[in-house]
């Protein structure tokens, strides 16, 4: 935390926006923008020792400690949300709570999950990766074999191409940030760079793409560019400290960081250096949708940059006028969040939001942006620039690039894909939010 | 991840230091220092083919996606060691399995817990902390309220003052890295600055000191120095993205970023400003050991520099002579790691690990150095350096302050607190790991 706190100033207090927007600037001079505010209840000395009153749980022993933590039982709402909760035999998608999570990070038990045909069951001293193809030896890992190897760990965002696709709908939708964004999630991911691997089986002189295999039942594979393999690709066996999750790839998957997360072979058994794509199942149907022209596009391997405000978003009610915090995540495949601007008043006037630092490339950076809310109708966009350049499209751009759905998309049938631009969050005068086009 | 990899030059398999140990250079010319290990099964394209039949859990759909994923079945044996499985009324430990994990961050379910009376099972809406004493107004907060606030997210280690007392012992101590140093772990934690709080409250002009009081049935309380608090001192509501775990305080507990990690006071109801410490059970007693020369020390906060080595260890077996990785955890409360050094020949000679990046102040820093065993006994050793200048003192030295067990001390009684030296493992013709004196 290298947000420095000093003295409180009276003239933090003035907005730098419209509509109670305050300047990141009152986060580095101090939470004392906040002072004089209404969230504590004041006390006299005697009211605050009722307050200290021993509740049931401190009158004796507590819960034993487990050999493995799970969380308290009132947050058993914080959970992922299920597309398809019996398992019929469809895919499954399991979503992320962003607006019940803080920070820069998804805990393991609540990362998001897309399974085409359930999690296999694997037993990982049996597992195999096998590297052949254009290769100048094939080589077979045990994870034994690869546990040997030198290892990195990163923070990367994984995204699945298919997510805020809702946002294609031509009418604002009644739900919340978990079933819009709920399709990407942040961990710490350890592993063996791909490139060392495949200085151990060479590379033949032909080869140009590698496609991976995974081992569920419908061998989901797609094809990467050899660039990638040689750049950043990862086989990875760790998920934020542990070994992945079953619904993660366990026990290793490939990580291709900021790229489409289908693209990202779980529970990964082969990896086959070609010449040319395979022109699979997921590359030729799903993740190359039809554009307006009438032309698909094809191998869009980048989850651009993109924002999202979590707190306050629907379901996390205001509790009245004065001051909150505005947070959300943003990323890009094409390196570090450089520049985070909010507004509250549906973008007529936005303030610089503070970025919680480190900022890493490729991951989710943390925004934060100190509010004092009047009371009246608001709407809060965020906006989200890289080092690269790039910044989010208005939905007006995206929707002329790629087209808009007929109605609202259902979680299962998208109209198109990579949705990066802006979410409007609108607050009405009970506080309540809502999704809003703005 | 920073390290950047670049084509394989035979070079770089030149060791740095004695018995085979090469420089973290290797890890940025490449993984291409393992070039032609044998840790791979080379294949003919046939083999390799042969490798792919499918296994059973190919073979048909696998597990349904649940809202809160958990570990493989295969998995199970990674959990935290239990002094006190059956909760007897005494302190329960359970202790983080560094030798499974890898990367820089502990999983919630694996976080280190001691819990003097069991965790409390606290509804969250009814919870109220309550801020009193040398205040210009008594405040009582309830988790709503403290969400209104700008929050600040960082990782930081947590570590008991107890933690690694083992090494106390005159003797080696035939066990492993868990049972050592399981009583630290390192995760991301976001809350409130309690310097934002204090700003609401205002702090009397006679305040020096706060006492910070837990809901559990023991009211376990610590005094700490009113400068930590307007330091780093956090209220923090989560861990790793989510709720803080039951056995990690939740729903709210004080986090002192490097501090000793009693101090961190677990489900924090309370914190008053006085103007002395309170003389409490576990600054009185517990964490004031009687040294050599019959004095006690007192209020020793920080929780200084160290590293051990996490791979190779006890319980991971080396299988056969070639090449490897070690790595391992350091950290310091005095800010950023700044180097790591390993020895394969107890000390004889170092070579410089690579460092994960990013390397962040008071939090875990993952080393990495690769090593070329030649399957002769050996011994590891690593150690750490800060960016005050701190480096970790050897084992005489501490003896030398503290004294020395008079036999293995047990999990429950410590000799004395705040080991910091370094930890040696022996590796024997067979590949097993011990721990030894060097």
């Amino acid at each position: 935390m290298q947000t420095k706190r000093s003295m409180f100033k009276w003239e933090d207090l003035q907005p730098a926006a419209g509509n109670g927007l305050l300047d990141r600037r009152a986060f580095f001079k101090g939470g004392a923008a906040f002072a004089a505010t209404m969230t504590g209840y004041t006390l006299t000395q005697s009211a605050s020792a009722q307050q200290l009153v021993d509740a049931p749980w401190s009158a004796g022993p507590g819960s034993l400690v487990k050999a493995y933590g799970t969380p308290s039982r009132y947050e058993a709402g914080v959970a992922r949300s299920l597309s398809n909760p019996d398992g019929l035999p469809r895919t499954q998608h399991g979503r992320t709570p962003h607006h019940l999570l803080n920070g820069t990070l998804t805990p393991n038990g609540l990362h998001f999950v897309i399974s085409h045909s359930g999690n296999p069951d694997i037993d990982p001293d049996s597992h195999r990766l096998v590297i052949h193809g254009r290769v100048r030896r094939p080589l077979a890992f045990s994870l034994e074999a690869l546990e040997r190897y030198p290892m990195v760990s990163r923070m990367t965002f994984l995204e699945c191409g298919g997510n805020s696709a809702p946002l294609f709908s031509p009418e604002p939708i009644d739900t919340d940030v978990q079933t819009i964004h709920g399709l990407v999630s942040c961990a710490e991911w350890t592993g063996v760079p791909l490139s060392t691997l495949l200085e151990e089986t060479g590379i033949g002189p032909t080869a140009r793409w590698f496609v991976a295999e995974g081992a569920d039942s419908l061998a989901l594979h797609r094809s990467v560019p050899l660039a990638k393999a040689l750049d950043d690709a990862m086989i990875a066996l760790y998920q934020n400290g542990e070994r992945l999750m079953p619904g993660n790839g366990y026990p290793m998957r490939l990580l291709l960081p900021g790229w489409e997360g289908n693209m990202n072979v779980k529970w990964l058994r082969r990896i086959e250096l070609t010449d040319a794509p395979a022109m699979g199942y997921y590359e030729a149907r799903t993740y190359a949708p039809v554009l307006p022209d009438g032309k698909a596009y094809q191998f869009y391997f980048l989850q651009e940059v993109k924002s999202f405000i979590t707190h306050p978003s629907p379901g996390l009610r205001l509790n009245g006028a004065g001051l909150y915090e505005i947070s959300g995540v943003a990323y890009s495949a094409n390196g570090r969040i450089s520049k985070v601007m909010v507004s509250a008043d549906a973008g007529n006037t936005w303030a610089e939001a503070a970025l919680q630092e480190p900022v890493q490339p490729k991951a989710f950076t943390r925004f934060r942006a100190p509010w004092r809310w009047d009371g009246g109708p608001a709407v809060l966009q965020s906006r989200a620039w890289d080092e690269a350049g790039n910044v989010q499209p208005t939905r007006t751009e995206i929707v002329s690039w790629r087209g808009e759905a007929s109605s609202v998309p259902s979680p299962l049938r998208f109209p198109s894909q990579h949705f990066n631009g802006p979410t409007s969050w609108g607050i009405d005068t009970n506080g309540e939010v809502k999704h809003v086009y703005a």
